[in-house]
């Protein structure tokens, strides 16, 4: 038979598929690993916010799915539409038939919008992750003189700075107080809106859209105040949804958050894992199912998948999603990681916040000495739960990702206290005056 | 009665005692903390060896006892000469004595040298901390046209680096086959080198100096090969001892690797306690006295003692210091913590090491991406013990601190492949590509 037999298969192209695929080739060098994907060309999901301005071409923005074959990975173009769970095959759209030992969905997702009107008229865009459809945003967004962003998330505030550099009539439309809410406090997304007001983004919080208004094309949005803005591109951001069609077509269990996984990223079959968007999450604190549809994540969620295909040697199971965040804003760096105080509140958690600023050289007049502004929330118990960062420097990512460590790693609030970081003049704070060590100290006197 | 009360008093005024009074007065704000420092002025110890070019003035360098002051810290300029621990009060130099509840020292320690000819000639300087030997060393580095540096650790490769600015005729004599060799592998040293060395510095490994030349003034050094080389300066950074005088005086327990302390940093009186280069420390892998002079590792020390003065409502004790080091030779940022494959293999050790490159930004080609190096070495057991960064950018000093973090964190092998980092194209390396990832996975094929 023609049958083309694999011993790992994956399904998807973007970031959880393409790292499932280099891990496993990487771990175990002597199984076959296929790669099927609906894109010949996928662009770097990250830099897609960016496709206005910063990313001049497309075509240079891709991942390489050479690089990919180089270490060994098969890669197919096709469409996966079916999988024969019994005869442990795959089926594509083009009617391709590949067997497979153990199958990793990584289908991904799709963007959804709330039920506005209008939203299907002419130069009204939503963000997909397709090449084809990055281009045709690319060209939009070009063309586009005024444009109305529905969503204050992080791709809706990414765009907005990017197309503030063409000097384009910007206006990002916020359901919640402040943009970025669901993973900034109010003093930090304060931060990142200031930022966008320099740039001359218009921000308008606390408000929906009722409609998109024109008959054809759109020509701006209606608010629920009343108030028209003018527009002639409208792109809608606010959300991604789990593609779970067809893991629920071939008998998989779902939920509302995507397919459902254990610890370990399997299926309810077992020789089945799902990972990225379209598998169910779990959060770290709450231990519920929640949404989070991250690179990030994706790329963990892969890694753990592999680790544990066949019983891994060291194992791993996912302890829930941390949710680590980092993005820059005109020249303003912001990061955080687990929760914020917002939500510390809301869900009535018994916590105390700190925060701290400090110079990142010593002396501060150092070249590159920018202020870094640490806030932490600890639960009452002392485990740190959450960390926010923002600074005029780059520096400020990496910060970001040593908290995201220290809240991965439930440290506690006297660990960090007294924890050892490296310190020199040039490149970093006070050993004296770490934002870290000293949001900690402040929280401290408040347990 | 004349005598002052306090109820923490800390003696010594460097990094590891400023800490001790700034968190003192910070976490028990109705304590009356005092501080006694032999220099009204101390220069922030990391900047020691810029002095020649990069901070131009000592007096923009210095600590700021009045933030200390402005807290509510006493501080006064003195040298402590006797503790009457019976009566619980310190002596100073000048005759006055102060009470103390508890009593912290941070006493520091001073540079040392082998016992080579000709250490006493002038023109022949160790690197102490006082402000007036800063000054005075400032002077004579500006002022010397050849200089020999005999120590190829960090002070001596600042050192060397920031004196290259002024175009100075620089030899580092070093004793091990690499400068640095105590805390990177062979490939970061020669990265290191390879900088000095594009800059003009001389470097002469695997050698040690015989005999400094000269009458009075030093004139040159003799190696052990017999090879001269003429200097009007030679700097001697081959170590620092800790001071152990005061402490042997009133009868604390002391070894050669400083005053003996427990994991709660208190001394062999229960309301004394040691800090920072003054104070024995234990390796966090061997579990050994070994020493380990570093302003970080002081500062936390500081904090842990404050911790536990009156028994801490978050306890918390010191594991044995891990060493965090960042610098930057040139353009060249490097970092370590924990151990290197170096120590592993001398130690017989059952470990393997990962190594991965990765751009960091996401398409490569946006500005400011260069090329992260980083290893990692793990035990066989999957426990992470040592980890080291070098790239040619400023991130690559917060990046080294999240592994440091890693390591302190004793983090295994599997957690660091599925770890969650935040991720921005103009910021980070991809999540796909993460270097610290991709070095975990190379040691995992290898376990």
């Amino acid at each position: 038979m023609s049958l083309s037999r694999y011993d790992i298969v994956v399904v998807g192209g973007g970031a959880g598929g393409f790292t499932a695929a280099q891990t496993a080739k990487t771990v175990y060098k002597d199984k076959s690993v296929l790669l099927i994907t609906k894109e010949a060309k996928a662009v770097i999901p990250c830099a897609i916010p960016y496709v206005a301005f910063t990313i001049d071409s497309c075509d240079k923005a891709l991942l390489s799915y050479d690089a990919l074959r180089r270490i060994g990975v098969d890669v197919v173009v096709d469409e996966v539409v079916d999988v024969d769970r019994e005869g442990k095959r795959v089926v594509t759209a083009s009617g391709k038939s590949f067997g497979y030992g153990k199958l990793i969905l990584a289908v991904g997702g799709a963007p959804s919008a709330p039920p506005i009107e209008g939203l299907g008229l002419r130069n009204v865009c939503m963000v997909y992750k397709g090449y084809e459809k990055v281009v045709e945003l690319q060209k939009a967004l070009r063309e586009a003189k005024r444009i109305v962003i529905i969503g204050g998330g992080f791709i809706g505030v990414e765009l907005a700075d990017d197309l503030s550099e063409l000097r384009k009539d910007v206006t990002i439309v916020e359901i919640l107080p402040h943009c970025m809410l669901l993973n900034f406090d109010e003093e930090f997304a304060v931060m990142a809106e200031e930022e966008l007001r320099k740039k001359g983004v218009r921000i308008v919080t606390g408000r929906t859209v009722k409609r998109i208004l024109g008959k054809e094309a759109a020509e701006g949005v209606e608010l629920d105040n009343g108030e028209k803005i003018p527009a002639d591109l409208v792109i809608v951001v606010t959300g991604y949804r789990p593609y779970t069609e067809l893991a629920k077509k071939i008998g998989l269990r779902t939920s509302g958050y995507g397919i459902v996984v254990d610890d370990y990223m399997r299926t309810s079959d077992p020789d089945i894992f799902a990972v990225g968007d379209c598998a169910e999450k779990r959060h770290f604190l709450l231990g519920t199912a929640t949404p989070a549809l991250l690179a990030s994540i994706a790329c963990q969620e892969a890694r753990i998948a592999v680790l544990n295909l066949y019983g891994a040697r060291v194992s791993r199971r996912i302890e829930g999603w941390i949710g680590v965040f980092t993005t820059k804003i005109g020249n303003l760096v912001l990061g955080a990681s687990g929760v914020t105080e917002r939500f510390a509140k809301q869900r009535n958690l018994e916590y105390v916040a700190g925060k701290a600023k400090a110079i990142n050289r010593h002396p501060a007049w150092l070249p590159g000495g920018c202020e870094i502004n640490v806030k932490l929330i600890f639960l009452k118990n002392g485990t740190l739960i959450g960390a926010q960062v923002a600074g005029y420097c780059n520096e400020a990512a990496e910060l970001a990702n040593a908290l995201a460590l220290a809240v991965q790693n439930k440290m506690r609030i006297d660990e960090i206290i007294a924890m050892q970081f490296g310190t020199h003049p040039k490149l970093t704070a006070s050993p004296i005056s770490n934002p870290v060590i000293l949001a900690a100290l402040d929280a401290y006197t408040k347990l």
